[in-house]
């Protein structure tokens, strides 16, 4: 039998069990696929005493996890316990106790990344966090390993499961946002503080991890401009299924010379793209490359086994790489923490962009020609628009999609629409993907 | 400056030109993200003289086969001739030589891959052919690293671009398989020889080498069932898209319990399926695991640069290794040569499907009552039935779509019907993705 890997757990949900389940039910077949067996340790939990699923071993349980972490038997440490400051403790001291390690924790990634992997690349220990994007697409060891050459134009991306969920549901049963989001509750997709998902700070995280590893760039979370998908109401999606588009929740990261162009937010997807099929909890990467044209990436973008799944690929690779005596074979990020610089961030008032504008307007005769005229001012020109009365009086919705525009200069022409009273509402702003 | 990494280039036609320029043009960014220098040393053509790309360096040409394998500087050597019988000969001696190994020869890995894998393991080399399958899409190395410890249940993959693109056209144009098939000819997609690409041997390849990977066995050439798509017409396009489906190029992998139903042939695929939307010579594969459910991968399947992305994705893998001075981290299957198993095949008796009928039938009275008794009196059940009359007389066209069943059932019946008279044509036979 070959030598053993020892691994401490830090954190058994729903992920951790269902990595607990395959190392122990398929332990044979990872071995083989190894080159070593991968031996549990210790399962740090908060609750040693809680109820658990039978494949988790109660041996193993321990609050301690200072045994865990300074055991000399555990060569790789793995975290799925979330949140930035301890998890970050507990793999700073894992590193320096020269252990690899591995985690699903987006946030910490995001905001403590470059320090971390600084840390490991000084000690020479791998780290790798494929679970932290999109679930069970391998989109992260595919930018650096087998699109390594790839000189990346750009990356779309669906990477927020309960956003997307919500926007399928606004499209196929007409409902309204706040329905869309209380369903989502209803089934485990969204949380009861659904912020950080619907108002798109998660995906953010995941975009900055993504874009770090596709540009070979540190990303500043303040680099990506976030908005969420609560503005897109049920008339938006209708409104832009009458133009040929669906309204996806987008991550985008785009290289527009020295600078990256990186964005969240729900936007118009042409209805022929792949992405616009992408529904439900589903998650996409879309990666466009000078040498590769357009690669997409699908499949499920959270839950226990998925997400075990992109977890057990990286204990995997920490444990081919000890298996073979390799060196420090993987810099996390495809590059030396030493070679990337921090991402030249597009300044938002260089943004550009096709619009969607919905429009509620006091007076439908005279409001579509001063709207125009407004953006003709700021060269924003139209190129379709759809104005529907309402039934009871003057009052109109215009919709619109504007041509390639500034985005400064579609909000200054807001704004003077704004102030001369022409509006009856604040308007609705949406992207249009190109 | 790290030390380098020697190659040996045979054969540099359109793809080869693309690693080189790659390797010319990007050679820092290429160090940055290998540990190494990738330096060229030998490009072995056929014709020296030729005239060339000017970012080959005519320097490096040689038409000396025996130099480029024996230099002692010459860590990798990269093939991208194709042929069988001369490459392997190449490959086994750089592998005697203790050299690593690139290619892009799917004939090759389908039909000999197994012995030079395990020349590769004896001598502890490594072997890396990611752009024999599906151009740039990396997906034997995200089964063999991202998915390793993925429980594979099938793979629903369209893995030949001239079928794909052929298909593709017959839907959207309506023209028959003969002017769809010119058209690709002219615009370089089909070879002057189709009979590999339309015939479905390149698909049975490249499934051959994908089940390999998935599911650790050794898949002999003959072990895949292997059907064309001549044998779909402009009417059976439309028909299957009355009911709802999108005819495709298949090739399908399996698990069904110990056995493997491997199969290559086009099918009927739910219009709401993202591989029905899968068009012209784009490649996908649908991996459908028991962890991580259904993941989709799709992108060009062929071309230079995309091909070029999977051969560079392939030496930077090798450069790696080589920097970290791993031994023999890669299993080129994820597991050892000795822990694959022969290919369990389903015998074709048992097979069982969804099938799609289209009968010409003389006497539109009475054939429709015989063709369904026919059928029942062999456990093959109707789902769907579209009858049209001809114009012209009695004649008429039944397409029906059966409940699974077993391949040998239909056969059976469609035999039976024959010989009763009942039909006017040769039936066709399409199997329906269920």
């Amino acid at each position: 039998m070959s030598e053993s890997i020892g691994v401490s757990l830090i954190g058994c949900g729903v992920v951790g069990t269902e990595v607990v389940r395959a190392l122990v039910e398929d332990a044979a077949r990872l071995e083989a696929r190894s080159g070593r067996r991968i031996a549990l340790r210790h399962i740090v939990v908060g609750n040693v005493d809680k109820d658990r699923d039978p494949v988790v071993d109660r041996a193993l349980l321990t609050a301690d996890i200072d045994a865990a972490l300074a055991d000399p038997d555990v060569q790789l440490v793995v975290e799925l316990v979330g949140g930035v400051d301890d998890a970050f403790a507990w793999l700073k001291r894992a590193i320096e106790a020269g252990k690899h390690v591995v985690t699903a924790n987006k946030a910490l990634i995001a905001e403590r990344g470059p320090e971390l992997l600084a840390l490991a690349e000084a000690r020479g220990v791998d780290v790798h966090f494929e679970a932290a994007v999109a679930g069970a697409i391998p989109i992260l060891r595919v930018l650096r390993e087998s699109f390594a050459a790839e000189r990346v134009e750009s990356l779309l991306g669906i990477v927020n499961g309960t956003s997307n969920y919500i926007l399928s549901r606004m499209s196929e049963g007409g409902v309204e946002f706040a329905d869309a989001l209380r369903e989502a509750q209803e089934k485990g997709y969204a949380e009861a503080d659904p912020t950080l998902d619907v108002g798109g700070g998660d995906a953010a995280h995941k975009l900055a991890i993504l874009a770090a590893i596709a540009f070979s760039v540190d990303v500043p979370d303040e680099a990506v401009l976030t908005e969420g998908i609560d503005t897109v109401g049920a008339a938006d999606i209708a409104l832009a299924k009458g133009f040929g588009y669906a309204i996806k929740p987008l991550a985008v990261a785009r290289r527009e010379g020295e600078c990256l162009d990186l964005r969240v937010h729900p936007a118009l997807v042409p209805e022929s793209y792949t992405l616009a099929k992408i529904n439900g909890a589903t998650n996409a990467v879309c990666v466009r490359g000078a040498l590769g044209g357009d690669a997409l990436l699908s499949g499920p973008g959270a839950g226990g086994a998925p997400t075990a799944l992109s977890v057990l690929g990286d204990i995997i690779d920490v444990t081919r790489n000890v298996a073979c005596a390799g060196q420090r074979r993987n810099a996390a990020r495809g590059v030396p923490v030493s070679a990337a610089k921090p991402a030249q961030v597009k300044p938002t008032e260089e943004r550009r962009s096709r619009f969607y504008l919905r429009l509620d307007v006091q007076d439908q005769a005279g409001a579509l020609s001063e709207i125009t005229s407004r953006l003709a001012e700021r060269d924003v020109s139209i190129s379709e628009v759809h104005q529907g009365g309402h039934a009871d009086a003057e009052a109109a919705t215009v919709a619109l999609l504007t041509h390639d525009a500034g985005e400064a200069a579609l909000r200054d022409a807001l704004s003077s629409l704004q102030g001369s009273g022409a509006l009856a509402a604040d308007p609705v702003v949406l992207r249009v993907l190109a």
